[in-house]
């Protein structure tokens, strides 16, 4: 019996944007770890099984997979979006790296997906359409001060900025306190994006200035896309205004 | 007679990584405006026509598209990866902007898709598990001193970076004096992946030190992913490596 472990994107939550190759690899796996929401998603098998875990158990439910594949099991790790952004991907391999020996044996396989800011970027035109970034916005798992350095970097160097996990209960002042240091840097006028439950029915996006970004728009599943110096607002009679980033930048248009 | 403009992405190549919607998006449209080989990969029906063009002419194709839709008709203009990453999404935002006024009023939709660091990403682990940025290499549309400080900002601030468009026949010397550049400021061991057709028969991956990258890896094709000083490798014996960015920086793991 060999086990196998596939951590596997479900794609932003519209179930026309999972992929075939994701919906294959649910078909073949036998145990499901997961968010318990992510695994709502699935329509499974009497023969399959799922182990929902809370939100912030990433490292976890990551050896309780791996434990569960070495022992045979044909094993799925489902994430939001695309696995590897800010996803169980890493959590996974990190529990490989530490785990014991046999771990390092099994046969591993990615599975991406369409990660949350192709999907808000997409419903608004393509804001990411030149030089940008993803940085999550917890400090969980690192410094502040880190943080702040890092925005304070992209945002100088002129890259458009996808922010993910902007805040939380836990964490509610963060992403005011982006805001306030991204207006350092940037002009008020920088278009800000709130995007949620892109593609589905329950989807909210909002388009504002840098000015007015207010960081209770947002919560923890939404995206927040900052654009960059060049990035453009077009206005349309009728119709929601298109927000892009030029293919060109630092000259003249 | 109402036009319509559709901007689909296809994914990194694999038919599996293309999304029902994008496949929706395809079935409903009559006028297809892409890259050809981007067109080569539709199975179109006998009603569906295919108006290939040369892979610089994004603007040209972006407005014959446009002036199709405006005249009534249903468009797609498609894309490898997604559409909003360095594609053709950002190319048809600008014809409009620049365009006639009849062009803001036309439907316009942006179908979102697997984009190639995404792809290349999910077969090596987890590379951009952590903060990171995608930037292109081409100075066609930007100055390159422009590029060489994003680079140095990005690399500088501890980001993974992923660049697209690394090289061409055109612009031979910028990949190699991008590694140089990156030498000056990440440790020389850090991992640096190259990645082609991911997913595909003729995928193409390697691994790398950035002491070792040699820009004669790459083509125009290529998707270029640098380690932040905090990437590692995992490796185990009689399979391949794994490449990951943890959840945490900056402080003891």
């Amino acid at each position: 019996m060999t086990g196998k472990i596939s951590v596997v994107g479900l794609g932003p939550g519209n179930p026309d944007q999972i992929t075939p190759e994701a919906l294959k690899a649910v078909a073949e796996a036998r145990l499901f770890f997961g968010y318990g929401p992510y695994l709502d998603r699935l329509s499974l098998r009497p023969d399959q099984q799922r182990v929902a875990s809370d939100n912030r158990e990433e490292l976890d439910r990551s050896r309780a997979a791996l434990q569960a594949a070495a022992a045979g099991e044909k094993v799925c790790v489902v994430s939001g979006g695309d696995p590897g952004v800010f996803a169980m991907a890493a959590a996974v391999c990190e529990a490989i790296e530490d785990g014991p020996e046999p771990w390092r044996h099994l046969e591993l396989e990615v599975v991406p997906g369409v990660t949350a800011m192709l999907a808000v970027a997409a419903r608004m035109g393509a804001p990411l359409g030149h030089d940008f970034c993803a940085i999550s916005l917890s400090d969980n798992l690192k410094p502040w001060t880190l943080i702040e350095q890092r925005l304070r970097a992209v945002a100088g160097a002129g890259l458009v900025i996808a922010l993910y996990n902007p805040i939380s209960r836990a964490r509610p002042w963060q992403l005011g306190t982006a805001f306030a240091i991204l207006r350092e840097v940037l002009p008020w006028s920088t278009p800000v994006i709130f995007g949620r439950a892109a593609g589905r029915p329950d989807e909210m996006l909002r388009l504002v200035t840098l000015a007015d970004a207010d960081a209770s728009t947002a919560d923890m599943a939404t995206c927040v896309i900052i654009g960059s110096p060049e990035t453009r607002v077009i206005e349309r009679p009728g119709r929601t205004p298109i927000v892009y980033s030029p293919r060109s930048a630092g000259g003249p248009r």
